[in-house]
């Protein structure tokens, strides 16, 4: 059976250390939580997830959810007990508004939370975390009316929330969608139509279940500007707010997946449901995509939480097995053979995970700080750039973070060999769960179409620019550091691959738009592996400098290892990537379709 | 539900057109099976397949294997049938010894059969393998008595073997094998321990099973120069070969994995179970390596069967399924979307696949006919340099295909979008099927240890040698022709990096063989790409010359596309490997057990 230790350590080392979080300490947002509550509150949430939620991850897989004859659906055993603990310790509030009972954290500590929480548990994190997507998407869009109602019970958890986009033949492309929407007299709309897909869609873990669903409101225009966002209630609230009549949406069926067993993926069917419009008529689309954006950042922590854990798993298999001698002779002669860790392929991989979670670990504590920025800085200007860079990078950590993750998953199930196989190890469940990450919220070649089509030419390439901009800075104040000037390098080198790719695609991709999309998603892990370069030069002159004060420790000093590591073995993928994105479209859009 | 059609053309294309199969008309081995003959029994592989094989693939998952409380396993629904018929129509004996009732053909058109077959179903595909493969083991250093009494039934396949190394302790260390084995009167030996992963271990399909066992005689010396091999039937044949007896070996349960469910995997446990001796005492290693070469190369081909079957399920998908318009602006406006075919990044990843796919195929052709002339080249010199050829190709083949076919398998499943994730498509069993075979036979990091540790240097790195001299050769030898040279040049570059590598290999790994481990992965990547993109060199002139006699069709235009495509989009990949290999080991090796 697998276990987990949440990195609290390293969390506020990079709040501390790398991003200097005491700059914060008379912000807006930030006020609530100095470093010592923040630090709190991830240890509290780290016990919780380690005792409550990861005990329950092996199990779930094999027990999965179970559709009953009426629709109604029940979770793996302890999952409603486990889901009731953490609505009562406040974890689904965390940072919830306080005005709907929320504990008016920021959100950043959520975010830094949710890491511990998924690695813990992917498919009892997805409760909690769809539903506050669906309440970050009432506050921005739905009527005071409708947040008075529904807000207190979901701010909490107490009721829990979905998103609605994709039916049988669209996914990606919703302009396709065909649920219909009818007004009826008191101002609500008849809801009609199936949708796939709905993760969390029905379940027994809360009293109520608020289906946040596209629809086509009739004689709507056709494509995406004819969709709206309506609310849509299990069981619709009386008069005392309490769950009253059931609403006409019933779970059809339950689908059969290759992971994330305990998470219910429903299919929906509708059939005059009552729901009430979120935001403008025929303005589903952007409204929906606060609830999208910010899943997609939790997607990307997915990417990452599953790495996290199948490394410490791997990690501790390949202390602890022993299989064949180190290729200098034995070195641990009185034993039968030595641990596994003596073999350099091993090592290389146990490496590789690593030095991919440190490094991402430090984007997603700069991304989320930027977030809270973003919503809270009282400097217009700042939240700007806060904003731009939180949009920039949300692809491009969906997109890589999930990819990673993925691979990952696999080179910590290889160390296990054949026993990685073997379900009872728990190895290759991190595989089939982290799978999912590279596909939903947008497949990531749609992350990358994304962020090529979209962040990267948006104002004039503003927000890439700023980037640009702050990592040659730092490089650039920091070039005369002898000590630093080893990891600086290869950070140097990548970013001058990420600057010509950029070029590349100014000049070609406005030529032929498939250039772009031929290019994207080498681009997009280009951008990946530059920013994790960067986050390692960061985290490296952050460690040197605490050496400087002689307070050192082994997970510090190893953090210099792995920023070596992470130059020397995995930037040099960065060139592979440009010359890759280089060759242009035309190969790749030259065969006709019945060629394929 | 997935389709499958066995790509003959293509395998014929590569005999004709890439290898000359013209010029073995009168060698031996070779001369049962002229052209006609080869197309003829592939053909009606492929029927057999398709029609018989296919069709059980994904119920096999969903049914998976049953043990029952007396140890006997029973297989999905179907298996038997399908397997009986296998018998019947002499596909498992098809390169068996006439003597004992095989049909006679070249070991090299197996192999190719094979492919099909395992594209088809995986997990069915298993026991006719690993059959063959005990077949060989015994054909190889059994006495004639034990040939005369086992070989019969097990040639045509009526009875099935395995191959049993792994314990709950050992899996690559084979030298911690416990298993013991205590001679008896009547010189057969008592077998008594346990062994774990038992591929095809037990099951209903045959009328005995003949398992290959690693034991210990009482009193060997300790590690590998004492183990034996053993033959231990699980019936007794009785004087007239049939099953008498049921000997001391039994399921003791079946193993739960990530995937080929329709395989029996199984925990045998031997009880003083009846055994004899296979070759000579403390010389099992050698003699269950006869069995595991041909089994890696067996799971080489695994990586490219499901990569192939893979992509023609996607490929479908991407026409038929319709999401999004061409960047270009709508390529089919009147119908509500383009199909996902007109997205560049769709076509990149069906590309990577697909060419992968083809040069892997050319790649196999050459060794499978290799390790024919290593088998029956009058030519003592022949027979040396294809037996170098084989020796060296097979880790590289079973590392990089089973690599590639996995990843493969997952972008094919990526095309999908959240259908590639639900089980009733079946693009999420081929990844899970894929998975296991960059792990059995020798897990690929042991692949590339025994490619940089074993292979490269053996005979002062003769087959090494040859490889480069070869490839060279055929460059300079077209060097002048101006319609080949944009397939040359990224083969050029490859093969470069591919000699640096070489090098800095031996001069780095003499100096500490942790440089050598470290490296080794990379290497062999670095490999595979360079023998794959030297098979897409002679592919592309093959394919000229064919259209230069005005003899084309779409199928062999493609060639070119994806020749180019290789050299442009996949080759770039041997200049990262090269870089990280030359990175050395200090970094991997810097840090202490305790800090990982």
């Amino acid at each position: 059976m697998p276990t987990y230790k949440a990195p609290v350590d390293d969390t506020v080392f990079l709040l501390n250390d790398v991003f200097d979080y005491a700059r914060y300490a008379n912000a807006p947002g930030f006020a609530e939580a100095p470093i010592d509550v923040v630090e709190a509150v991830l240890t509290e949430g780290a016990k919780f997830v380690e005792e409550v939620v990861q005990p329950l991850n092996r199990t779930g897989d094999k027990e999965g959810c179970k559709r009953h004859d009426d629709g109604s659906v029940t979770t793996p055993k302890g999952f409603k007990e486990a889901y009731k603990a953490l609505v009562e310790g406040g974890w689904v509030g965390l940072a919830g508004d306080p005005k709907y009972g929320g504990q008016g954290l920021p959100h950043f500590l959520a975010a830094l939370f949710s890491e511990y929480e998924i690695s813990a548990n992917l498919a009892f994190a997805m409760y909690p975390g769809l539903t506050n997507g669906a309440v970050a998407a009432i506050l921005a869009h739905a009527s005071e009316e409708l947040k008075d109602r529904y807000l207190p019970k979901m701010t909490t958890g107490e009721w829990t929330g979905t998103m609605n986009l994709t039916e049988p033949h669209c996914g990606t492309d919703l302009g396709l969608i065909k649920t219909k929407a009818v007004p009826q007299a008191d101002g609500s709309y008849a809801i009609t139509g199936q949708k796939i897909f709905i993760s969390a869609g029905e379940h027994d873990l809360a009293d109520n279940i608020i289906h946040l669903v596209l629809a086509r409101i009739e004689g709507a225009p056709a494509g995406v500007k004819g969709i709206s966002l309506f609310l849509v209630p299990k069981f619709l609230p009386d008069a005392d707010g309490a769950p009253g009549e059931r609403n006409a949406v019933v779970c059809g069926a339950l689908e059969h997946k290759m992971g994330i067993h305990a998470n219910a993926t429903a299919v929906l069917n509708y059939d005059g449901a009552k729901g009430w419009l979120v935001g403008e008529e025929h303005r589903g689309l952007p409204a929906m995509f606060v609830m999208m954006n910010g899943a997609r950042l939790g997607v990307a922590i997915q990417g990452l939480s599953i790495s996290e854990v199948a490394y410490q798993n791997a990690a501790a298999y390949a202390k602890d097995r022993r299989q064949g001698r180190s290729l200098k002779g034995p070195a641990e002669p009185d034993k039968p053979a030595d641990p596994l860790l003596v073999h350099p392929d091993i090592r290389r991989m146990l490496l590789e995970i690593r030095a991919f979670n440190e490094g991402a670990r430090a984007l997603l504590v700069a991304v989320a700080l930027a977030q809270e920025e973003s919503l809270t800085s009282p400097d217009p200007k700042a939240r700007q750039a806060a904003d731009d860079r939180l949009g920039l990078m949300t692809p491009v950590m969906k997109g890589v973070f999930t990819d990673m993750g993925f691979a990952n998953a696999v080179k910590a199930q290889q160390v296990f060999g054949g026993h990685g196989y073997i379900a009872e190890w728990g190895m290759e469940q991190f595989v089939r769960d982290a799978r999912i990450a590279m596909i939903y919220e947008g497949a990531n070649g749609v992350q990358a179409l994304d962020l090529v089509g979209r962040k990267l030419p948006k104002d004039g390439g503003r927000a890439m620019m700023a980037f640009f901009a702050e990592a040659q800075q730092f490089l650039a104040a920091n070039k005369d550091d002898a000590a630093l000037a080893p990891y600086l390098a290869p950070v140097q080198t990548a970013l001058g691959h990420m600057q010509q790719a950029t070029g590349w695609l100014m000049k070609n991709g406005l030529a032929d738009p498939n250039n772009a999309g031929a290019a994207s998603t080498d681009f997009m892990h280009l951008f990946g592996l530059t920013a994790l370069g960067y986050m390692w030069a960061r985290i490296a002159k952050a460690v040197l400098a605490r050496q400087a004060k002689g307070d050192s420790n082994p997970a510090l000093d190893a953090k210099l290892t792995l920023a070596k590591f992470f130059g020397e073995r995995m930037l040099p993928e960065t060139g592979a990537h440009l010359a890759r994105l280089s060759s242009g479209a035309a190969t790749v859009m030259a065969l006709p379709a019945d060629a394929f």
